[in-house]
């Protein structure tokens, strides 16, 4: 089910011509049939990328549809669940309890219960051991005196732990971070995400419309201010 | 009508004044006595300002009351339509759905039907195309790798096709685009979009003066981002 | 009391657990046992940076237990009243006036009454006059030309008003400033006011930990955006 098809979208397209018909043209004939239908990139990922966006962006309005879009879309309940725990670290404690209020709704409705959620503790994924040692000496060495409570947390609770939760992919979990980036204009932490992602799976061809997807969701100038981080990434790799 | 006077005001003075006397007085006597009647911007540029910010921060509480004040200080419902469209591209699309919702209601009180707004299919301003083929293929060279498909919704959708869209001019949609980006802190965009407001007419105490506006609506530090940068753009059109 | 003993607070667990069990074990082990109980700064610290974060991203959902929350802490209904206030013009209007929709409520709940909340028009506390007129004189250099009415309001209504208030020390409206500018990624003003909230009183360390419980408030990529910047000042300020 692409978002067009919808039940309640019939309804919202209507309210939008109440108030502009350019603007429910372009969102039926521009975003809903034809961008969600690029083949660059899958519609489960496009529904990834909405969600990620407008939680890390605290637009619930949008939320319940996008919610039941994503789990016809082939996102998982458990998915879900792990992209909301993980946008509480990467754009706040209050969007992501705002997005639970949303979706706990759109659980219930669609009878989502507890056994479908992935428990609290659960095993985690194997440690790159090498490269989280890496990553955790550099952080250490440029914040270590700056801020000893952040980078405590950064490596025992986001790298150590967060991360490793097994039930959403890295390369997804990299793809809802970088998503929330651009979502909310984070620059500067691009570079080192979108390696990541890229180094999870996520190709060149497929991070470019990730853009494409965020440009109609978050605004043309936050992509634009993204894509010179983006372009130097792909340079760096290509050599 | 200033906002002073709107029927509502007096209430949500009152309600200032249950948790700040102060913020109450320095909203009726600094922000809407004073700076509304300022003369280096026009009470009708001033509310398309403020809605641009508004919309462009999903700040849909005070939405109704400056919806009505932009009314009554002379920005038609058919401007308003184009400016609610235009920041579903430069603010986001869930920015804009979620003024919809809020302006269906106050077109609906005012009995503004669909026969007061720009329909989907309108004969568009004639193109610059010397200057656009420029645009795009500056875009085009330095981006058409990161993303072919924000490059090619850039041209085909943005700049040959809303941007020509003749119910809201030029300028204001300069106007419009300048206040989103600094009212979201979009500093990177600033330099592109100000000196196209200035070649669409908007002066340069005009342009000062919206950051005085915005400095109340967005906070001080996003005027403070964005001076930089605008001192710049006036450096070289003066130099 | 913490936030964790909260009356409400187990309801809201449970409801995040309906969502995520793992995101309701982060919050209360991690962020409401552990980190609010870290000894670098004080609980009434921790809610005035609490405060600040939500009113500056305009997260209303959870503001009626954080104000709360502040007011069991030692936090004063005239400190928050300054703080929304403040905020007004650090934040943006529509920020204020949304946070004063939910203060009046709670105001109303626990009795506080107009007796209790600072006048309009208080006695100053005396002005630096030597630092304000530097200040003065560097903003009218850089900017005066720009935007005469920016550097006017920042003079008479910022500095020579709003700062002098003297219902919010210097120091705790400096760490209103400071974490709203985190908060909302404004990287480019945080070196004038953490100077100016370590000459107020703000500690090293403190400022350091102010980073760490925003880290969970607003999001990882704020904070490390930010973390630069402040290790810059520290450098500065201890060379």
């Amino acid at each position: 089910m692409t978002p067009f098809t919808s039940p309640d979208l019939a309804d919202a397209l209507d309210h939008i011509k109440d108030v502009s018909p350019a603007l429910a043209q372009y969102t039926s004939d521009t975003l809903l049939d034809e961008v969600w239908a690029r083949p660059d990139l899958a519609a489960r990922d496009r529904s990834i990328v909405t969600l990620s966006a407008l939680i890390a962006r605290d637009a619930t309005v949008g939320l319940p549809h996008y919610l039941n879009v994503a789990l016809d879309n082939g996102v998982s309940a458990a998915e879900i669940s792990e992209i909301v725990t993980h946008l509480a670290f990467y754009a706040g404690w209050p969007n992501a309890v705002a997005a639970v209020g949303v979706a706990r709704t759109i659980f219930a409705a669609r009878k989502i219960g507890a056994e479908l959620l992935p428990a609290a503790n659960v095993d985690f994924l194997p440690l790159d051991t090498e490269a989280e040692s890496k990553r955790a000496a550099t952080v250490q060495e440029n914040f270590g005196h700056v801020s000893p409570g952040v980078v405590h947390y950064t490596t025992e609770v986001l790298f150590r732990n967060l991360w490793l939760r097994p039930n959403l992919k890295p390369r997804d979990r990299s793809l809802v971070t970088v998503s929330a980036l651009v979502a909310t204009g984070q620059v500067a932490q691009i570079t080192y995400h979108l390696n990541r992602a890229m180094d999870n799976g996520l190709t060149q061809s497929e991070a470019g419309e990730v853009l494409t997807h965020l440009a109609f969701y978050v605004g043309w100038p936050n992509v634009f201010s993204a894509m010179p981080v983006v372009k130097d990434v792909f340079a760096k790799r290509a050599g």
